[in-house]
């Protein structure tokens, strides 16, 4: 690892869910994230509302101030997690002002200020990160910005609300009413004591205005997109749809259209009946998932978890590194660096569960051996299916076996395969498949 | 659209499939590209085999050369798209020792010489950028390079070889054997006349070390990947996975593993039964997909085409962007600019098919009456769908009709409604939902 630089400091406004899992993250991964970056994270401050609130991890105490004014002036990079438009702009503005990086996961800022504080940016050449404000975990921002910066993208469909897929999966998937499912989401935290943002759409629109500006490179305020809620989607429409081959899903839609006076943009939230056979219509639960469509490249998809604390803490440590290393030299070689240096470890070493088919002698007991040698090893068989295929010129039939075994280190599997091969009550192995994603 | 720069030159190595789209799209999509960096990009030359040779895209004959050496000097930009180890490999070391930033699609030329090529461009503060290497369009590098820096990454399954992908779906599909299904894959494009570096895994197994190396921070050699292709797997075992729930296919697996001396990362290609729930499950075809499991992000997905001329151009045009907005100040602010400023078109100007829900009187010639009002503001019916419920109460049954129309505009759509909704023939209109994705 190269050292070359000072340390850069880092300001945290905010230690809500999201908040303090970044602090806590910075804190407790700093050597890892040094070994990225070139040079060493400080955490500065965190800025609170109150001193003695309950928080999701502990954080240092003498680490927390209420005086985030103070914090923002002079940090190398800012994290705003506070949420709302005041005082998280003045807060944004003056730390940009003041040369700093701003990392900020709060979208509907971003929805009803985002040109005025993107230029703000841009005046000083200071950088502002969002990648947490639209769809959590997931990239979409980074690729739209960059990875597609050189295509023309024609069309964003996006699940951009966890709490109304949930609702909507459950209906589809559960037989539950509009009232049952929002009960059954609020009951697990999916959904907020006063879901009105997330039901009545406004969520989703605040995340289209976002992917929409940054699609086609046109200012879009929240107030323009047309926006419809799901409360008035019934169990009947939800069954007639999947009986119809289709599902109903809350989509973010921004496309590039015709309009009556030449080229134009639209960019609306609906309920949206999609073909069960649409990438989109297989994201259940409280993902989310963005397709998108491009000239080039094509159709895209970006999938995972839209909300959550770790998840969206996530987003927001990328932008933090990739700000920090905007200050190194070379910092982004370090992102292909080797410094970690793990060995390779040989598939051997590995435990996966297996598939196993056997041609075998269709005598009795030839089970009771074979299982014995799976036993030898201690490669436990979770099933055995055994099947009869006729000879075509009328000789005995040819017993075949599939065994599947629970997780076991390739060198027993091997080492199974081997005495099987040798073994009178084996005609053939003849195939080993592992399994994976279970 | 602020033009602070003098234009960046740009050279391209290669007019194969790839190379020819990425310079005609350059060239064609000049003033775009340019308003997206705030500098032009000047495609200074053009390195073929042949002046003569046939292409897929008509390129000015004054940028083409055959003197590659000459053409890497003194551009800001080098786009190495030839291919293959030499004389790929000193194009590349010597334009990032003349300081140019490069971008490449070789994944052979970087699973072998990666770490030798990433420590030339640090030591002269240039950057070599390679989105285009694995899974063609589909954005991953970057999102494991910059979004995911902050996290930690478990595991990587990844469906990053379409023809491999696309022989096993049509034996699951459409019951084909594996020798009519590669057949079908040389006849229709998806596999080259000398399938063996796809069927074998070659391929999947350069992009499992690249993925590796950029996950885990450890030099990956290609040799080092356990490697197994598909030429074993029969039909039988394809159908026998499917009736228990899972499916084959050929997966790409890098992760951290507890080894016999501690961590270490486990790098293989090898056939996979992958249960039929899990999202890699339903990739279909030739296309590619990604999953990661990184700490705090969870379960993310990356999904698209995973080659193909335009769409691995994509990803290369997207690198040449970001390489050239390093030059610019201020230039990534230029991503979120409103240069564009397209005008936003109503919804009611907006062609969708929908899906409208009415209880109506139960009487002859009600259908007749909503046809011909569908009829008149131009909206044609695709199907209509008609059931009655009993009333509770012993009253007359509710009729109630599911109507989906073609692709119409919005504002037709609503006058629809309204004139419905004042029909004696309807007593209520009790759904409208809009279809995207057909």
């Amino acid at each position: 690892m190269k050292q070359n630089y000072r340390n850069l400091t880092v300001a945290i406004l905010g230690a809500g869910t999201v908040g303090a899992q970044v602090a806590h993250r910075l804190l407790t991964h700093r050597a890892e994230h040094a070994s990225r970056i070139g040079a060493e994270l400080d955490v500065v401050g965190i800025a609170v509302r109150s001193l003695d609130s309950k928080r999701s991890v502990d954080l240092p105490a003498e680490l927390l101030t209420t005086d985030a004014e103070s914090l923002v002036v002079g940090a190398d990079i800012v994290v705003e997690l506070m949420g709302g438009i005041e005082p998280a702009k003045t807060l944004i503005l003056r730390a940009l002002e003041s040369g700093a990086d701003v990392i900020t996961a709060n979208k509907a800022l971003l929805a009803a200020h985002g040109p005025e504080l993107f230029d703000a940016a841009d005046k000083v050449g200071a950088q502002l990160y969002y990648e947490a404000a639209v769809a959590g975990a997931i990239p979409i921002i980074r690729p739209l910005r960059d990875s597609l910066a050189g295509d023309h993208v024609n069309r964003i469909l996006g699940i951009v609300n966890g709490t109304t897929n949930f609702i909507l999966d459950l209906m589809d998937s559960e037989g539950q009413s509009m009232e049952q499912a929002l009960a059954t989401a609020t009951d697990l935290g999916y959904a907020e004591a006063d879901p009105t943002a997330d039901i009545e759409g406004f969520d989703a629109a605040q995340k289209a205005s976002l992917l929409a500006q940054l699609a086609f490179h046109t200012a879009v305020d929240v107030e323009q997109v047309y926006r419809e809620g799901i409360t008035k989607i019934t169990l009947d429409q939800v069954r007639q749809a999947r009986s119809q081959g289709s599902v109903v899903k809350l989509l973010a839609i921004c496309e590039r259209v015709a309009g009556p006076d030449g080229p134009g943009v639209s960019v609306r939230v609906h309920p949206t009946l999609v073909p069960d056979t649409h990438p989109l219509a297989s994201v259940r639960g409280a993902n989310n998932a963005v397709f998108v469509e491009a000239e080039a490249a094509g159709s895209l998809m970006f999938y995972g978890a839209g909300a959550g604390g770790p998840e969206t803490a996530s987003a927001v440590l990328g932008d933090i590194v990739s700000a920090a290393r905007r200050h190194v030299v070379g910092g982004p070689g370090v992102a292909e660096s080797t410094h970690a240096n793990l060995p390779m470890v040989d598939p051997g070493h590995i435990d996966t569960s297996y598939h196993v088919w056997l041609e075998v002698a269709d005598r009795p007991g030839v089970l009771a051996e074979i299982a014995q040698v799976f036993a030898a090893k201690d490669v436990s068989v979770e099933t055995v299916q055994q099947s009869l295929t006729p000879d075509a010129n009328g000789g005995p039939p040819t017993a075949t076996l599939v065994i599947q075994t629970h997780r076991a280190p390739g060198e027993s599997l091997d080492a199974v395969v081997n005495t099987l091969q040798s073994s009178d009550a084996v005609t053939r192995v003849s195939g080993v498949i592992r399994v994976e994603g279970e």
